[in-house]
């Protein structure tokens, strides 16, 4: 038995362990005592929600994802005229693969939220610490469903596909289902929530989550769809295209020497990873310092753990230093643009500040400053990221030609290997908030809606470090999926006889063709969002003024009247439905016709001019975002005029722009790079056949 | 005599030409007649506060630009201890004389302008084909200086001086004075008009350019600082870049044959566009059609002499055809770029009307759908400067090796050797702005407000298709200029027997480095340049609001009582020149950091991404800034609830947050590039010779 199956089966060992973790965390959590009637109902209406609007986009989804196999049995790897079917069968395989198995992780990843939410709202009650296990226990299900398919599902592509090319069909799955589940929650949520707030809390000056408001269950249901299954998709995604840019780089070098010992160091480090996510989570408890520093404090045991981790299996299996030295580099600089997103988005420093303080002129100066925050707060990570993509190449180049490249990939798979933390804590946010609600629409009194808020606001404040993780280890996976694209080229290019490319020259204009239409690409695909977003809350913001129109007592809380919030709710799923596809088919359209009129070498331009504007937006949205909503609650607590003030009103545009910005935008880019680039990879082979140039 | 010195001869003759022309419109603009006491008086302090900004900028960067000729007489285009002192004297002079053409032409402009407009709304009196006459002819005088000092400035320098570096260091000095300029002037501007509509047309309801407003005379200096000057410097500075670069490239390609065929035709080709200009601005008249259809139709004349005459000459002259080809498709994609800049920010297509739709919604929808479109717009206009690229590259590319990068230079000379025309449009602009808030203030009544309101609409309309030609031109521009940084490194490499570059490939990480670094410096320059507007505009907003306090009877019009003009010019002046020099001086900086940590290698990236990203966020600015000022204007017109209403105060704070947007940022980013590159191109030896990597 050679090393790499070796760690294959210790791979699907650590991931079956992570599934079965998450089942005694599911256990757990249930068992958690609820006796509220009112929360009961709450939740139930928020569960049905989120399941309709799950199923619904699932079942559209399972046509696209059809469609797209069929077209993938037809096209690749190869045209299915020139033989070799069976390879196209697999890849059809594995590409329906990718997309279940990023399904069952967004479905697990509901299921427990759904139910978390109202156990932590129950749990608040006895008070702060077992809310917060509860609540972050809910988030880690996710994180272990998430991290545990990824390696379960790369670990048996492997096994039963010798072909790495497979692997990209795999990742081209995951990615596909999460550019839509992304864009498909990050509609509905932002819809919901910025209708809830614009005529709940601007028009007529009801609480948050008051259950009068007839979008305050799709403002719930929201949080879930979009927070949770959309944003565990998205790593989904970016978890399985690391490993599979890994992968297929290691493959080339492993066969150059015969050998595999890169393909076993990436499923070593992968494992290890999970391992530390796990350990990491059954660590956690809150202690005297807070629910942010338990967050924060979970992430930094879970990180020096991977290291511990990863430096005695580099030790043990004589794997190469200087790649745990790249891991470990990509690492770092993840946690440096953390800490630069907090800057921008904390207020306790001066862009939130200055936000808050330019509010007091108008909404305009709210609107101009946080834009030009978020512009300034692309600086440090683009730095980052590119000091870490140099570093990374630079320690692995000695090793041996193709090494620096896979320097890169690994840093990526470092610094995403301890994912399963980092989404124990971001799905940790959206239950916390929906206890809040159900605290709120459930009359549990004051006492316990200050415990939701706290946990509440250590969500937000965690979030900071968690992007700062997940911009940087996107940035680098596309840079890695750059070269796995050339070495697909490359081995589409010697199977037809064709000369290696070694690169992309800025000077060649198809090159540099590609590049200006792939940096447009990034700000159509966020437009279309927004406006998707944008019309969908005009919907909704009419239905809600019906509502309050027609319900005689509605707004005076008549005891025994309740809106109609099925109508919201099936505003805010068919809206999303309708606006998630035309995004990301353009995105996906344009690529295709790159391709096809440039070849590869204008493929090769468009995805760096991709990257790099797609970072550059995904960046500046995410933070200026983040900047706006803690502007909006600093005046809340009392600054710059406090609640009901004109700055405060200024600060509420702020955030409603800011919504569809860092949730729905913002995020989705990264996953519009990376299925970009995985076509790329996939389609070289028809690019360099069929190509007008 | 070689045909070198001829066109040489030609080129200053046909410039001095425009010059007298100049004189000939400047002396028919002071014939005008004009009586109107209280129009002189409140010209005379527009032209007094244009005048203070102007000679306090100038005195700033007068400082600045001999502390950057001391470091080029010590650094460029050599370090003065390698010898060859003589070259970096030249390389100094040609710097100080580059920064004083532009300030002359600057200064020639502002001072017609500031006759021109009082001319302008005493003819209105008339009729308004007088005031048209008078408003267009005063740009024109603009314009003639513009490319009459363009042209002079090239020619002489290229007589006195062999080696075309020093060209590179006459752009520079247009460039580096224009980034400030254009900085200086933009938030000098954009400072007072939001000022006054903020707290005039916003919190007063008072009308525009009411003499109440104690903004309102800044406002009309800032029209002059910033769109005539600052404008002026702008396109002075392109214009020059793009010569420069061809010339460069020319010069590589006339060594090696030992002709000067190539350098010729750039000359031959700018002396052409200038006539082409001339006789476009003398037979422009205005007739049933209205100022638009004279506005439009005389930039199509240009285009057609321009056409007409560079074919006679390439037959003439035996020129190549394809370079002619190349020149007349950029020309072509120029105006197919305006007509989509047109799309989104007309009040007749979509995008402007849903814009004004969703301010129904409030302030926010108005700001996310404006974003969105300003988003959407930059994929035809990049999609067109790439087709643009690749077409004049490939059609040039079989004349010779070094000819296809030529053909991307000579579309862009083509292109902007019309830009005299261009620049009569656009300064026409301001001037009927001003005239029109001389006509309110000094009571002409409401027939002449009609005739000004007409022409000043006409005026917003043709900026659409003249925006389209500069951003065109700057990016194929910036492209040239690529090539001018290769060609200038290989020289500096080949004497000091290092090997030469080819290109800059994307897969290497030092260019990738480079290429994420200079992604953001557009974003991080637009950023500090908009929160200059923000902070100086808050604090004009403060002084507004002190006066209408303390001033008593200054609110209710109470004749006799006028308010501190003075005090709100002088906060407008003391902030543009506090805030201009950062944000130009940081973008310099980076460059001159990349360069000797990454050398050229990195710098290749770093201008690209630079481009790219500069590019996108250019257009998005100016378009969405178009949107939004269009969409108040619709508003106004009765639309969507018409002024007064919910909408019209929604697509006010759209119109606040665009000023910046297309009135500073977004303009200025032009410049940026330009500067970065040619910093690039000059310090291509000290950048080779002493970096880390």
């Amino acid at each position: 038995m050679d090393s790499k199956i070796l760690f294959l089966i210790v791979s699907i060992a650590v991931s079956l362990l992570s599934f079965v973790f998450a089942l005694w965390l599911n256990a757990w959590i249930k068992k958690q005592p609820s006796n509220n009637p009112r929360i009961a109902e709450v939740g139930a209406l928020i569960k049905k929600g989120a399941n309709t609007f799950l199923r619904k986009e699932y079942l559209l989804l399972a046509r696209f994802a059809g469609a797209v196999a069929l077209l993938i049995l037809i096209f690749l790897p190869h045209p299915i005229w020139q033989g070799a079917i069976g390879d196209n069968i697999a890849m059809a395989l594995c590409y329906l693969a990718g997309t279940v198995f990023s399904a069952i992780a967004g479905v697990i990843g509901i299921s427990v939220a759904t139910i978390a939410n109202a156990k932590t709202a129950e749990a608040a009650k006895s008070g702060i610490k077992l809310a917060f296990m509860t609540g972050f226990r809910g988030g880690s299900v996710m994180g272990m469903a998430v991290v545990g398919s990824t390696l379960l599902g790369v670990s048996l592509v492997t096994l039963f596909t010798k072909d790495t090319t497979a692997l990209l069909g795999f990742s081209f799955g995951a990615s596909s289902l999460a550019l839509f589940a992304k864009a498909g929650g990050g509609i509905f949520t932002k819809t919901a929530d910025i209708s809830a707030d614009l005529v709940g809390k601007v028009e007529l000056g009801i609480p948050e989550d008051d259950p009068r408001n007839p979008a305050v269950i799709a403002d719930n249901v929201g949080d879930n769809v979009g927070d949770v299954a959309g944003m565990g998709a998205d790593l989904f995604d970016s978890n399985v295209a690391s490993m599979a840019a890994a992968l297929v780089l290691a493959s080339v070098l492993d066969a150059a020497t015969g050998g595999v010992v890169n393909a076993a160091m990436v499923f070593c480090y992968a494992a290890a990873g999970l391992l530390a996510s796990i350990l990491g989570v059954s660590m956690a408890r809150m202690g005297k310092k807070g629910p942010t520093h338990a967050l924060n404090n979970s992430t930094y045991i879970t990180t020096a753990i991977f290291i511990v981790l990863t430096a005695g299996a580099t030790a043990l299996f004589s794997f190469e230093w200087r790649i745990w030295g790249a891991s470990i580099i990509g690492l770092l600089v993840g946690v440096v643009i953390g800490i630069a997103s907090d800057y921008f988005t904390n207020d306790e420093k001066n862009p939130v500040r200055n936000v808050a303080k330019a509010s007091g002129s108008g909404p305009a100066f709210t609107i101009l400053s946080g834009i030009s925050y978020g512009f300034l707060s692309a600086l440090p990570a683009l730095v980052g990221i590119a000091i870490a993509a140099l570093a990374a190449y630079k320690i692995c180049e000695p090793i041996g030609p193709g090494y620096a490249m896979f320097g890169i990939a690994m840093a990526a798979v470092g610094m995403l290997s301890i994912v399963g933390m980092i989404i124990s804590n971001d799905a940790y946010g959206p239950i916390v908030d929906n206890a809040r609600g159900l605290a709120e629409m459930g009359n549990l009194g004051d006492d316990v809606l200050e415990i939701t808020d706290q946990l509440d606001s250590a969500g937000n404040t965690v979030k900071a470090i968690t992007k700062g993780f997940a911009v940087a280890a996107a940035g680098l996976t596309v840079i890695a999926l750059l070269g796995t694209f050339i070495s697909e080229v490359n081995t589409a290019a010697a199977e037809m006889g064709l000369p290696a490319i070694n690169g992309f020259d800025v000077m060649n204009p198809t090159v540099f063709f590609g590049m200006l239409v792939g940096a447009a690409v990034p700000a159509v695909f966020s437009a279309m969002l927004i406006l998707g977003v944008d019309r969908n809350a005009q919907r909704m913001v009419a239905e809600i003024h019906r509502q309050f129109r027609e319900i005689l007592g509605l707004k005076e809380g008549k005891p025994g009247v309740v809106p109609e919030y099925d109508r919201c709710i099936e505003i805010a799923t068919v809206g999303a439905l309708k606006e998630l596809i035309p995004a990301g088919l353009v995105a996906i359209l344009i690529t295709l016709a790159v391709g096809f009129i440039g070849g590869v070498e204008a493929i090769g331009g468009f995805l760096t001019g991709n990257i790099v504007t797609g970072l550059l937006l995904a960046l500046f949205m995410s933070n200026a975002g983040g900047t706006w909503d803690n502007a909006k609650k600093y005046v809340e607590a009392g600054n710059a005029g406090g609640k009901g003030s004109d700055a405060h009103k200024a600060a509420v545009v702020g955030d409603t722009v800011g919504d569809p910005f860092k949730d729905t935008a913002g995020p989705s880019i990264n996953t519009q790079i990376t299925v970009v680039s995985l076509i790329a990879s996939l389609a070289a082979t028809l690019f360099l056949s069929y190509s007008i140039f």
